[in-house]
């Protein structure tokens, strides 16, 4: 334990400080502050020492220079066991909590200031009193941030104004963590001087997991520094279940990245990192079905998620409270921004599962974003994927699609498309009510015409176990929509799809071989749109 | 231009001292120096004045407190243009160069030094003339590196002793970012005090992409500051072609990630970011064309990679100088630690493919790193996936497979099939000559029959397509192996692989369903080995 006795005041954000400054002068802490910290506490009626009667310098230049002296740095620095006589030769007496911050610098950078104004915002004395105080933390308590003095206050009055070893190893960690931080905004904004750039990113433990996407691997959850509260993607609230696992967190991610772009209800399923179902509807009770039966054998175990507040209706589907266990859809998972007593009470009929309840402003901000992606010795950086299309444009004679009447549900399938590895194609449906509806997928081919042989079987088989026959199994993929999240190298895959009735293509267009791909569409009459935009995900 | 009557030096790193402190000396610039600096120096007939006549104050505290004085920072901060009355009668002579870098605090981390050690390696004093320099750049150089010193001199001799205000800013941000990621170690080692980790990642501007993954993507090439040399994923040397696009690294990310796993010579092609076709063995000049014959479809425009000095003989397969181009294989970019000269011309028959020579270290030294998947306001760390299994037992009543002899095969398939997104299925062969290959795989699939169906499509096509007849594919198929990266949640994966004559199965096991799929083994007198190792990968 350390009595304070003497603290040094010096700082820029000015809240809360007639609090600790009354605490501390009643308290009988001798208070050293420097100009606009000294006429704010005197202004409160609190009295302090100028720090220019310790240093025998006067301010100068404009405040450049004021507590960079050898006696204040001396009282901080100064080793209290073994430099003892050293100190009280030199008339240096100690000082034993300083509380401090910096100029601005992010807020100034933030603001667009000038070059001047930003390099008037580089603090030099802040930051060297509190790595000072932070590196002698043995015996100095050093604060920084006006949020924690109400808890230092406490901590004091209990220790009969003595810090703790833990108080100030628990502060100096903080401080090194906060000078880390502002330097590393001043190395990357004087980097941009150059027309370079540079990131540096920084990150706490978060959690650590049981183990990483397989039981061999350790995984730790970091969570940013600069993460404001709900956009990160594990500030969800958890009403219920145990924690996630690597594999759940990878679904999570993908099942609300795909929903922030839908512009209705909808509901999105994800199994293996893929979206293996999506729907979207102004009619919100059937959607958690039309997203099942887009992939019925893989969604079992997979994380579902909504982009509103979810009530009981909207989960019937999955019949947890049915009687017989076997009917019970097995899920990981389910996330919403909300969730009505009645849908929590319900989905608690099953032990297992977790619900989730996210920020109501995640899916907005995710879109915004840039994408990284870690590689040995560095990373990629690239804007998210926000584009729907370039162009709508008819490239056949035939066009069956009236495109005033479809762009929604063009878009709905771009959006589905896009959050799909590549090679990637989606077969997607309009229902009479207006909802839209994947009904088959193709994913993570190197082959392309693999990817429509798999979204083409999917979409068949879902539906023939849906409908009344073959018949208007037909008369489904006359209405539906085939998407490519890329171009068609050959035209065997269009061979493929007129042989089992698909009317209607969207793709990029952008192949040589385009003509080919359009000269086999005339042949079977199939409707072609090119979009002018690939959406490529590996 | 400001000319340099006056400089500083404290420095830790002692190296090439004598030769910048030569220099100033000889052309008249008076050097202030401190305790280890002024010896070395001396030693040297240098003749410097010691900083302590400047200060009035000594060398304190074990050398804690030395440059940290009033007079010495406003001679290094005040402002040449506005402050110039004030620093006159403060008698402040200004400091025009700093010279000047710090404990070395990451190497004490580095050697596991205690705690005492590792705070007596926070540098103070250091910092904040560094940073006071910097932050007056427009008047003030500030150099850290002694590698910079030879150019310094250059610099200097030209401009007759005046720094430029170009050199002054370069200088300023190289020290900003020095600073940075000096306060980001000591930030992570001191939040380790705390048994919590965090992390500080920084990068800096490598290469500007035309694009990113899709043409309306932006993005940027990082490269982390501590990568050493070579172990960057873009370390490699570009022999030949154009710049490799954002989908080429993350395929020759995927391809070098999948090399580093095989203990022979090896060879990997890999199409949208999936290994199609992975070869192994002692006799490398059929290594091509085994990889090849994964998938000679997907293999079209991909990226190759060889984990050894590349020969022509090598590369032969691609007929690149086949005067019939329609032969000639489509390749994007092909890597390798070395190529022959030979082998180097015969690629350059292709203009427009992209030869690329990595460091032989680098293969090792992957293995030994993290994974980082960056989510919306954090980052996922995991272990790299090393392990191949944790057993390798029989669990059915039919036993194919000679353990003893067939050891090396089953580590090269559960290699492959560990690179491969889930659900992944892979059909290895082993030739008579010891070449181990893959034949078939089915990826990314939500479903796993699905992927079963694909591996064994394709493999089937494959050998067709090479072999005499269905009679020699059920042979092929009777002595290959099928590995799953995950288990089997239902018999039906095993009726499937026992109708197309698969007799060797290689998967973890741990599903609640193992002894239906054993018994469906069984059944069929297909032999089944557990690896007691998932390897997920999405």
């Amino acid at each position: 334990m350390r009595k304070i006795k003497k603290a040094l005041i010096s700082v820029s954000d000015k809240n809360n400080l007639q609090i600790i400054g009354n605490f501390l002068s009643q308290n009988k802490v001798e208070i050293i502050s420097t100009g606009g910290t000294q006429n704010f506490l005197k202004k409160h009626n609190i009295s302090s020492t100028d720090i220019t009667k310790i240093t025998g310098n006067p301010e100068s230049f404009g405040g450049r220079v004021k507590t960079l002296d050898f006696k204040i740095l001396s009282a901080i620095l100064f080793d209290r066991e073994n430099d003892y006589l050293e100190a009280e030769k030199l008339n240096i007496e100690p000082i034993d909590l300083v509380i401090c911050n910096f100029y601005p610098f992010k807020q100034a950078k933030q603001s667009n200031s000038s070059l001047d104004n930003l390099i008037d915002n580089i603090d030099i004395g802040g930051l060297t009193l509190v790595r000072a105080a932070a590196k002698n933390f043995k015996d100095v308590l050093v604060v920084n941030d006006p949020e924690d003095y109400s808890e230092l206050i406490i901590e004091l009055k209990n220790n009969k104004m003595c810090s703790s070893e833990n108080l100030r190893k628990y502060h100096m960690i903080k401080a090194f963590n906060l000078v880390a931080n502002y330097d590393s905004e001043i190395a990357t904004s004087m980097t941009q001087l150059q027309n370079k750039k540079s990131l540096r990113l920084s990150f706490y433990e978060y959690e650590t997991l049981r183990y990483g996407e397989n039981p061999h691997q350790k995984a730790v959850i970091y969570r940013d520094f600069n993460a404001s509260k709900g956009s990160f993607l594990l500030d969800y609230e958890k009403l219920h279940g145990r924690s996630l696992s690597y594999n759940n967190i990878l679904d999570l991610n993908g099942a609300l990245e795909t929903l922030s772009g839908l512009s209705r209800k909808g509901c999105c399923i994800v199994k293996h990192n893929t979206p293996c179902g999506l729907s979207e509807s102004t009619e919100k009770s059937m959607l958690l079905q039309l997203a099942w039966e887009g992939d019925p054998i893989s969604s079992f175990g997979s994380v579902i998620a909504f982009n509103f507040t979810v009530d009981k209706q909207d989960l019937v589907f999955l019949h947890f409270d049915d009687f017989d266990k076997a009917n019970r859809k097995f899920v990981e998972a389910i996330a919403a921004p909300n969730f009505t007593n009645e849908a929590l009470h319900y989905l608690k009929n099953n032990k297992n599962i977790r619900i989730l309840s996210f920020d109501h402003n995640y899916l907005i901000n995710i879109l915004k974003k840039s994408e990284i992606r870690f590689i040995p010795g560095g990373l990629l950086l690239q804007n998210s994927n926000n584009k729907k299309f370039e162009k709508l444009e008819c490239v056949t004679q035939e066009n069956h699609l009236n495109i005033a009447q479809k762009q929604e549900f063009i878009e709905f399938g771009l959006l589905a498309v896009r959050q799909v590895r590549s090679n990637a194609i989606i077969i997607v449906r309009h229902h009479q009510d207006g909802s839209f509806q994947v009904i088959g997928q193709g994913s993570g081919q190197p082959n392309r015409l693999n990817a429509i042989k798999l979204a083409i079987e999917l979409a068949y088989k879902n539906l023939t176990s849906q409908s009344d026959g073959k018949q208007n199994v037909n008369n489904i993929f006359e209405e539906s929509l085939l998407i490519s999240e890329a171009f068609f190298p050959f035209p065997d895959s269009i061979e493929h799809c007129a042989q089992f009735g698909i009317k209607t293509i969207i793709q990029p267009g952008g192949s040589i071989q385009d003509q080919k791909v359009i000269d086999s569409c005339n042949k079977h009459g199939i409707t072609m749109y090119f979009t002018g935009t690939r959406h490529f995900k590996h």
